[in-house]
C-alpha cells in the first residue's frame, strides 16, 4: 500500500504540470471529420507519441489511409496481466463557433463559486482529458517505482469522431501486437459527480447522409411554385414519416433484433435514483420525446432511435430568396441496441427513402459508418476488481450502467481481437461534449488519474 | 411612321453601346437582401440616376431607410399621356456561387450554335436588362426627335428582391410627384421566344422565417437521443403537415378567398398551347407536384401555394457530427391569389405552427413581407394599344397571360396612387432568374427596346 500511496501523492503533487501537458494537447485543433485539420490531427498524434516515449513507453506513429494511430508498449512486467488502453485524440468540430464563450482551442481552468473548477476547451471531456488520466497514472507509477503493475499497450485513434474508417484495417494489420488480456477504454462518464461508473452496455450507431435532387437547377418559386417538386418538401416528409405518432420508428423490421431488458437489470437501474425531470430540465426540456411508454432511461440506454443531426437546402442567408432549390440534404444517425445490424438497418432505411421519392426525383446516399451495440459480461473478474478500486478512490459504490452513446472500438476489440473491454471514464453528463463550451471537471482529471493508478494495481493482483 | 423608323434604326445602330451601358450596370453587385452589399446598391442607384440625367431626364436619388430610390422626370410633352415607368436595380444573391459557370458580376455575351446570343450575369434578366430596354427606348426617342411621345416619370427601386420595406413610405411621401395616368412595369416575361405577352394577373406573396428552439444547448445524440426533443424533427413534421395527400394546403380557411377562373379565360389560355411536359422537362422534371386535379398552368398561375425556400439546422459541414441541435430554421413563402389576405394567412400559418409544438419547445417568427395578388382589367384601352404595338414588333399576336410570380408594386400603385399598371416584359422562362447562370436573351434586350419605342408612340395616340 505504501507504494500506491507514493504513486497517488506523485499524482497530487504533479497536478499543475500534468495540466500543462493536457493544455498542450488541447491546443491542437485535431478535428478529424474536416479535411482542413489533417495536419493538426497528425500533430496531436506526434505530441502523444513523444510524450509516451518520454515516460518510458516504446511508442511510434502508425500511418493509415486517414489520420494516424499512436501505438506504444510498456512490457516486461513479470507475472502481470497485459492490458490494452484505448483513447482517441481527435475532437468534434466547434460549430456553431459563435456559441462558445471562449476560444475552443485555448484551454483554461475556470473556478466556480462553489470552489470546484472545470477544464474548458474542445476535447477536454471527449477524449483528450480522459485519455490523459491514464497516461498520467502510468507516468506516476513509472517515475515513483521504476515500473508498472501491468504490461501496458496503448493505442490512440484519430478518427473516432469521424466514423473510424481506418480502425478495422489497423486492428487486422497489428492484430498480434495489439492482443492483450483485455482492453481498457476511457471515453465514458461517471454516474454523477460523486459516483464512479463502469459502462456495461453501449448503443451502436449507423450514420447516413442523404441528398434529394429534384429539378436540374434552382428555380424561381413564382414561376414554378407548386408545379415543380421541392426537394425540401420531399425531405421533410421523409424525415417526418420515420416515426409514427407513438414515437416508434416505422422502418420494416426495425425492432426485430431489439431485446427487452431483464427485470432484474431494470430494478438495479431503478436504484440509481435517476430523475427524468432533472435530466431533461438541465437542458431546458420537460417532455420526453421518444417512444411512448418507455422511460427516459430506456429511451437513452436500451431503445434504438433515429436522429437528424443536420439538415440544409435552399437559401439560408440573411433576408429572403424565393427559390425552389434543386437539392436538399440531411445527416441522420441511428442508435442501435441488442442485435440490430447496422448494414441491415442502412439497407432498410435506403429502401424507405427511395419508396417515398416522386419518380422524377433522385436520391444519393453517403454512408458515415456504423457499428452494432455492445454488451459486457457483469461477472468478468476484471470488472469486479476495477469496480472495487474505483469505490476506494471515490468512497461510493461503483455503478454498473448502460450508455446511450456508441464506442464502436469495443465491438471491434471483441470481434477482431477476442478481447473484452472495461469502459471506465470520468466524464459528467453536463460536460457539453460535441457542444459549444465543452469542459472536463478538474476533479475528473485529478481523481481520474488516481483511479487508474489504483485500477492498474488492482488488475495485477 | 418615319419618325418611329428613325428611332428604331437608332436603337439598332446603337446596340453595341447600349450593351456597354448595360454591362456597366450589371457589374455593380447590388444584392439588396444582404447588408454587406449596401454600398453596391447605392452605386447602382447613382449609376442609373446619372444615366437618366445624361439622356435628358431630371433625375435624382431619394434616400429611404433602406436602399435609395431613383426618381426621374421627362415632362412638357403637350397633349400626351403621362406614364410612370417602374423597374428595380437590385438583384438576388448568387448562392450557391459554386454552381455558376462564370463570374456572376462579370457580364458576357455568349453566342450559341444556333446563332442566338445570351447576356450572361446576375441581374441580366431580373431586372437590370429589362429596365434598360425602357431607358434605351427613351434615349433613342430623345436623341432622334428631341422629345418623347409621352410624359415619362421613372422610378427605380432597390429593394424588390428583399420585400420592398421602403416602397409604401416612398409612395406616400412622393404621391403627387409619382401620380401619372398609368404605370408601365418591366419585370415579366414573354409567352415564349417568339410571342410577346402582357401579364394581367400576378400572384401575391407572403414570406415567413421560423426558428424552432428545443433544448437550451446543442446535445450529444448518444446521451440524449430520442429523449430530448429534436427541433429538426419538429420542423420537418410541421413542414410535411402543411399539405395533405392531394397537395392541398391544410391551413384553416386557406382557400376561402381563392376564386375559380372563369371558363372563357381558361379557354383562352388553352389556346396558348402550353406544354406541361416541356415546362417541367426543361428543368429535368416530369411529375406536377402541386394540387391534384389542377393543371400545371393553374398550379403556377391561379392557385395559391406554399414553398419552403430554405431550411437549416444542426451540423451541415463535411463529415458527421452526432448532435441534436438546439435550433432549426426554415424560410417559407406563400404565393397568394384572388382575395387572399397576406396578414390573415400569416396569422393562420403562425397558429398552425404553434399548435404543433411540444410544450417544452418554442418558436420565433420573422416576417419577410407580403402583398396580395393583382388582377388587371382586360378592357383597358392602354392594354389594347400596347398589345398592338408588341404585335407589330414581334409579328405575333400578343398573349394576355397570368403569372405565378409576385410584383407587389403593382398592387401598391393601384391602392396608393389609384393607377393601373401594364406589365410588359421580355424575359423567358429559361432565364434562370434567382438561379445560378442567370441570362437575358440578346433579342429580348434589342427587340425589347424597340418594343418600348413602339409602345410609347402607341400610348400617345
Amino acid at each position: 500500500m505504501s507504494q500506491l500511496n507514493n504513486v497517488l501523492k506523485s499524482i497530487d503533487d504533479g497536478l499543475p504540470t500534468a495540466l500543462e501537458r493536457l493544455f498542450d494537447l488541447l491546443r491542437i485543433e485535431s478535428i478529424s471529420t474536416d479535411p482542413a485539420y489533417k495536419e493538426n490531427c497528425a500533430d496531436a498524434a506526434d505530441w502523444l507519441s513523444k510524450e509516451l516515449n518520454e515516460i518510458g513507453f516504446q511508442s511510434r506513429i502508425c500511418k493509415t489511409t486517414g489520420h494516424p494511430m499512436v501505438l506504444a508498449h510498456y512490457h516486461g512486467v513479470k507475472d502481470a496481466p497485459h492490458v490494452l488502453f484505448y483513447g482517441h485524440y481527435d475532437v468534434q468540430p466547434v460549430d456553431p463557433p459563435e456559441l462558445w464563450d471562449r476560444s475552443p482551442f485555448d484551454p483554461k481552468i475556470i473556478e466556480r463559486e462553489d470552489g470546484t473548477s472545470e477544464i474548458y476547451g474542445r476535447g477536454s471531456g471527449d477524449d483528450k482529458g480522459q485519455l490523459m488520466t491514464f497516461v498520467e497514472a502510468c507516468r506516476a507509477w513509472i517515475s515513483e517505482t521504476g515500473s508498472q503493475p501491468c504490461n501496458v499497450t496503448i493505442m490512440f485513434e484519430g478518427e473516432e469522431e469521424s466514423g473510424s474508417p481506418s480502425l478495422l484495417p489497423f486492428l487486422n494489420e497489428f492484430k498480434d501486437e495489439l492482443k492483450a488480456d483485455f482492453a481498457l477504454v476511457c471515453d465514458t462518464s461517471m454516474w454523477d459527480r460523486e459516483t464512479p461508473a463502469i459502462a456495461t452496455a453501449l448503443r451502436g450507431n449507423m450514420g447516413e447522409e442523404i441528398t434529394i435532387e429534384a429539378a436540374s437547377r434552382d428555380l424561381h418559386s413564382g414561376y414554378y411554385g407548386s408545379a415543380a417538386a421541392n426537394p425540401i418538401h420531399i425531405l421533410s416528409k421523409i424525415l417526418a414519416d420515420i416515426r409514427d405518432e407513438n414515437g416508434r420508428i416505422v422502418l420494416d423490421g426495425f425492432y426485430d433484433d431489439v431485446p427487452e431488458i431483464p427485470d432484474d437489470v431494470l430494478a438495479q437501474w431503478g436504484e440509481l435514483g435517476f430523475s427524468e425531470e432533472k435530466f431533461l430540465g438541465d437542458v431546458g426540456l420537460s417532455v420526453p420525446a421518444g417512444e411512448k411508454g418507455r422511460s427516459v432511461m430506456e429511451q437513452t440506454w436500451t431503445r434504438p432511435t433515429a436522429e437528424v443531426n443536420g439538415i440544409w437546402g435552399g437559401y439560408t442567408g440573411e433576408g429572403f430568396k424565393t427559390v425552389i432549390p434543386s437539392q436538399a440534404h440531411a445527416k441522420i444517425s441511428f442508435r442501435l441496441v441488442g442485435q440490430q445490424n447496422p448494414d441491415k438497418i442502412r439497407k432498410t432505411f435506403r429502401a424507405f427513402v427511395e419508396a417515398r421519392l416522386p419518380k422524377d426525383c433522385s436520391v444519393t446516399f453517403k454512408s458515415h459508418g456504423g457499428s452494432p451495440a455492445v454488451h459486457l459480461d457483469y461477472n468478468m473478474p476484471e470488472l469486479q476488481k476495477a469496480a472495487k478500486a474505483l469505490t476506494e478512490e471515490w468512497s461510493r459504490e461503483t455503478a454498473l450502467i448502460a450508455m446511450g452513446g456508441s464506442i464502436p472500438v469495443v465491438g471491434d476489440f471483441k470481434r477482431e481481437l477476442g478481447m473484452d473491454s472495461l469502459l471506465i471514464g470520468f466524464g459528467l453528463a453536463d460536460d457539453r461534449i460535441h457542444s459549444p463550451n465543452e469542459k472536463y471537471e478538474l476533479t475528473s482529471f485529478h481523481k481520474g488519474s488516481r483511479s487508474w493508478a489504483r485500477i492498474l494495481l488492482a488488475l495485477s493482483s
